[in-house]
Order: structure tokens, then sequence, then C-alpha cells
């Protein structure tokens, strides 16, 4: 089967974790809002199917996922349904209650790190925020980011399976979210993660063990991979880096 | 089985969503922080399970649920977890993904929600971050709030298989959420919920209907159902109500 993946097709934003599922495990997937409008794909073919009134299920926002006649919304829940068909997530419920659980603490991180230079309304630029943003990435670089690092460098410390995975003996769709969180945020807050890299020894090694994956380092390595950028959910402002 | 439930005992939080799945399908369960400290619980027992260093899979925050040998956190996966065996979701794959799905974008909605009044730090007090707080609560009110609520009518109102639920022909724990999403929004914005009720007669009925359930009406009416008050998510502050 081949998946249809709906994002956004200029940043890597939430869409990247499923891309990253997606290219790990060497399944066959159309970025359809990447593609050309002329081929009858691009963002045009993404809305149509957000605001066709006569479908049942529509998503509150990309990503979603479509395989076969499903559509699945929500970037953890669609990691929890590729999970076990692409072999990224342990057999048993408790293991992939326990990913997903992981999963939805990432997301809580995510919202977090947009939040950071959007505290006030999605809706309005950075610019028209920006003194509250500055407090909000005061508080965000200095108390949760460093609660949120530790608590993933212990839960990793404490797998009784594996020195080198999040869950169980072999990679799962968690380390790959694990790595983006640490490529994103080295992105965006170059200074802090510098603080804090000796405290997350066990992060930074994952991070450098999923980039080595050979299918991971040929996606990084392509033009499939979006650079980071300001329009993302991970963006560089100096200021809110300190 | 009877369930294990650790949230803090003084608010409603995210916590409610898993007591009224559990008081709809009348499962056994004992809200631990709830009970005395002299009977073993209480809130030491539920930050003793937080902190043991023995546990390998610790939860970031409450709420969480102990089923046997399983501790399953955060709020939408406790209820993925619940619902098949609460009878509170329809049986296929689809539709349980689709509840997930909406369940997360609920879950969205309540932070949105909190950070109207903490839209700085949740380490602060709403005194501190109040200017902060006017801003978001503008825009929640005004934009955020009327597109989650309009999202959520219209779902309902194009489910194939029911007039009265959200998913399937019977009661799912989306219902229950989303009762708890209009009394929340009620008590925190009751001017902001009157100017849009004409908007969500749906949601309005659907919060009735709920209401209405034998055992959700006898647990509205117990000592158990934590009044709504200001230091839960939903808080009511007039000067955000606007």
């Amino acid at each position: 089967m081949r998946y249809k993946l709906y994002y956004w097709p200029t940043i890597q934003g939430r869409g990247e974790f499923v891309r990253l599922a997606l290219e790990q495990a060497g399944a066959a997937y159309t970025d359809i809002a990447r593609r050309s409008e002329r081929s009858g794909m691009g963002v045009p073919a993404m809305l149509r199917l957000m605001e066709n009134v006569k479908n049942p299920s529509p998503s509150f926002a990309p990503p979603f996922l479509q395989a076969g006649d499903m559509v699945i919304g929500q970037t953890a829940n669609i990691l929890l349904f590729l999970g076990p068909r692409c072999g990224l997530v342990p057999e048993d419920e408790a293991s992939r209650l326990w990913a997903h659980q992981l999963q939805l603490t990432i997301t809580d991180l995510i919202t977090e790190v947009h939040d950071t230079h959007h505290p006030v309304a999605s809706g309005l630029y950075y610019k028209d925020q920006k003194p509250e943003a500055l407090r909000r990435a005061q508080d965000f670089t200095s108390a949760r980011l460093p609660k949120f690092l530790d608590y993933f460098e212990t839960i990793h410390a404490r797998n009784p399976h594996s020195d080198s995975y999040t869950i169980g003996d072999a990679l799962t769709y968690v380390d790959l979210s694990l790595f983006q969180i640490i490529a994103g945020l080295r992105y965006a807050f170059p200074k802090t993660m510098h603080r804090l890299a000796a405290d997350i020894p066990r992060l930074i090694t994952l991070h450098q063990l999923v980039a080595t994956q050979p299918r991971i380092a040929k996606y990084l390595a392509s033009s499939r991979r979006i650079a980071f950028n300001r329009q993302g959910i991970f963006r560089h402002y100096p200021e809110l880096d300190q």
C-alpha cells in the first residue's frame, strides 16, 4: 500500500515526525502537498480534503495520513497507527501504550516550543508578540525545556531492555521523534542546547544513532528533507535563546 | 479489576476526563490522591510513584492510571486504553482511531484554555502574567475557541450513524469529554459561551444528554465531583471573558 501524507509543503513541522517513520520503514508514500498542482496534488488537494463537506471525519489541522479508505489525523495518532505496520514499536500492548505516552509528551513539548515564538496568537506574526515571546522563551529555556529533557534522558536510562534505544531492544518511532526534537532544538536554541548538552548524553548519542541509520542518513541528505526555517515550529531567533 | 487513578485532589483538571469515563462505565476505581494519607494514599502516594527511581515508566505529569501491573499516563492515552474495556468506543479500528483523534484535538483545546490564564509560565501566578493573559484570552475567545467549537459541531452533524452521539450509534468517551468542555467553558467564559450558543446547538444538546445519563447525573450530584475553581484549567476571570 502507498500512503498519502498531507502536510504543509515548506516546513518540517509536525509532519516531519511522520515523514521520519515512513522513511525509516522504507514505506511507499506520496507527500501530496509537495507535488505539483498540475498533477492534481499540491496544497489545493490537501485543502480540498480538509474542506470537503461530505468528509465525515475531517482533521482539525494537518498532518493527516491516507491509508486506503482510512484518513488519520493528529501526529501521535498517525504514529500509533503506523508503528505496528512499519515495525517501529514492540508487539505487546503495554509497550505500545508506553510508546504512545512518550509520543504525547513529545507533542506537549512541541507545543511549548511553538509557543515560545507565538505565545499570544498563532494568527499573529512573531514581531507582533515579541515582548510576550521574550518572557515565555525565558521560562522555556530555563525551566520547561530542562525539565522535559531531563525526563527523556531518565526514561532512556531506565529502559531495562537496551542501552541504546528508548523502548524495548530495537529502534521505535519514539527514537525517531527524539532525534527530531534534538535536531530542532539545536537549530532553534543553540546556546541553550550547548549549555544543557552535558546533562543529556544519552539523548545526544541517540540523535547520532538515528542520524546514521542508513535510510535516515539517505533521507537527511536528500531534497525530501526540508531545511529548518522561520516558518516552522523550531525557529531560530537569537533573542529567544539566552 | 479495581483501577487506581492518580491525579491532583483539589481540581477537575485533566483527570476529570478519566473520572467521567470510569463513572459512566460504573467501573470500580480509587481516586488515590483524594484518599487519606493515614491510609497510605493521598498526594504523597502519587508523588512516590512519580518519583520512584526504580519505576521504568514514570509519567511526566498526572493523571495516570494503574490497571493491574500497567501504569498508563497522558489523559488521551488513558482513554484509549479504557475505551474498549469500558464499552465507551466502537469495536472497529477506524472508529477507535477517529475517537482518539478527536480526543487529541480536545487535548489541544484544553491546552489553549489553560494558556489563556498562563500564557507565559505555568510556574508563575496569573497575576504575574495578566497583561499577556488579556491578549491571549482576547484571541482565544474571538478566534480559536469559535474555530474549535465549530469543528466539533460540524463533526457531530456529520456522524452518519447517529443524530445524538459524536461517533457511531452509542455514547463514547468523546461525548463525555465534549460534555466536560462545554461545562468548563460555561464556567470560565460565560459571556463568550452565551454569545456562541446559537452556533453550537448540537454541542449544547449533547452536554444535556450526557448530564442526564443516570450514572453521570449521580456522579455530578455527589461529592466525588469537585467544583470548578481557580486552581483548575477552566478558571473564571471576568476580565478574560470579553
